[in-house]
């Protein structure tokens, strides 16, 4: 058990505390944090870009829980040195996702600090959630897009190349009405955050459900954090729904396992920076 | 204008933000952060009670605005060198926050980080919620308790001085029933954590209005910040009501000034650590 897990055990309503939002009342609750070189190095990305890709991985897991974000708080720490010039531009990557998303911005705190920390309490309104748990025996596995470029631009960076301007590790494209769409044929869903032989071994853990895959999944794929591409799972009989719906959006799905008896673990070591 | 101020200000809807929480449908939703070497050292207290307070000061937000908290998200960032015996003392001083004012824990987000570093967003309920605007003219200008020993607390802290164990600055003291029952005779209200003057300032800015001090203030208790005592206005006829509520709960009422036309600057400097 890693710290992270020892730390969440302590507390003791685990149902709701393990997904990626908490669900309740209709509403779905979600915090995440995003701190320098913990999540980003500040070389790797400028001030709106950091601000954006703060909001954006918080507005993900309001996605993925087929949930509507409505609002945020932003709790964030900055370095004494930033001029107001900083500030601006901090703001505007807020307010970017904020509009595009059409969420607002009610509150926070605001400090001092040696680095940039920010923190995201995003409060979304669903009447359907999707949770973790609920992937049946004989749906099929889903991931959208295609995973991996996180990854290597994320190895890049520690080299100190470049990487492209679109690159989904600086810039991750959510696609909300997608996933709203097929929602109503999905049985469980997540973002992949982490990479997705850990996004699964979670899944696996909360349905209490085993993978057979299809064919064998490239490392470099299955453990690429960061891809914010989504993770889901349907009954077959509704292949034929998704698949037009993610042809409408064009999104490419990738169903790559089957559920079945049994649980999966992955002996692959977690990459996330 | 401060960095902090200049930062808010680039968000539109300052009416919101600008107090203690945001009040949107019923439910009020606070945010503060509460990290190392910015609001406390590690020497100065003891895991425990660094959670505990982190909960505390949050808490305190949601009273002033005579709502019931309800609901804790927290993001936690927690150095690497932390044993699973910090991790479970740090986990108690959240948990017995939690406990004492009936606040389920419901999530967040744990990561690795050099320093300890909390955010706690607060999901709280009012009917009948207070703000820093509705303070009207000749309404009495009231703090609880005692103001100063914060500060004092503070600078022995800095100087490496032993402080006593109850001191408030450690472990600050709310008083939720005594408020609730006087909130009904209360026209605006807002938390001690900056100090009394600087408070105040912002009091007279929402509100558009000036005090007229009944005596001096001694800078030592108006620039006491992390007091957590709470500052109210009411309309004078209400005075017999509240000062029975306050006997009942034995609670101190310093009714120091009366609300005026103008506005009120302090000279103060904020020495908010």
């Amino acid at each position: 058990m890693n710290k992270e897990e020892y730390f969440i055990k302590q507390f003791s309503n685990n149902k709701i505390i393990g997904d990626d939002g908490a669900f309740i009342d209709g509403f779905v609750y979600s915090m995440d944090a995003f701190f320098e070189n913990v999540h980003f190095k500040k070389e790797w990305m400028s001030l709106k870009q950091i601000a954006y890709k703060s909001m954006i991985v918080n507005i993900s897991d309001a996605i993925v829980m087929n949930a509507k974000p409505l609002y945020a708080l932003l709790s964030v720490a900055i370095p004494k040195t930033y001029s107001n010039e900083d500030l601006k531009e901090l703001a505007k990557g807020f307010k970017k996702a904020a509009q595009e998303f059409e969420i607002e911005i009610i509150g926070g705190d605001t400090i001092s600090n040696e680095k940039l920390d920010i923190s995201v309490t995003i409060i979304s309104k669903s009447s359907n959630p999707i949770f973790r748990t609920g992937v049946k025996k004989d749906d099929f596995l889903c991931y959208t897009g295609t995973l991996g470029s996180s990854k290597k631009d994320l190895e890049a960076l520690f080299k100190n190349e470049k990487i492209s301007k679109k690159s989904k590790f600086i810039k991750p494209v959510l696609n909300p009405k997608f996933f709203y769409e097929i929602a109503p044929f999905v049985t469980a869903s997540m973002d992949v955050s982490d990479g997705l032989f850990f996004e699964l071994e979670r899944l696996s853990k909360a349905s209490k459900i085993g993978f057979e895959f299809f064919e064998e999944i490239d490392e470099n794929i299955g453990t690429s954090g960061e891809e914010y591409e989504i993770l889901f799972s349907f009954n077959q009989k509704n292949l034929k729904k998704i698949e037009k719906i993610a042809k409408k959006y064009k999104i490419k799905l990738n169903i790559f396992a089957k559920a079945i008896k049994g649980s999966y673990k992955t002996d692959a070591k977690n990459h996330h920076f």
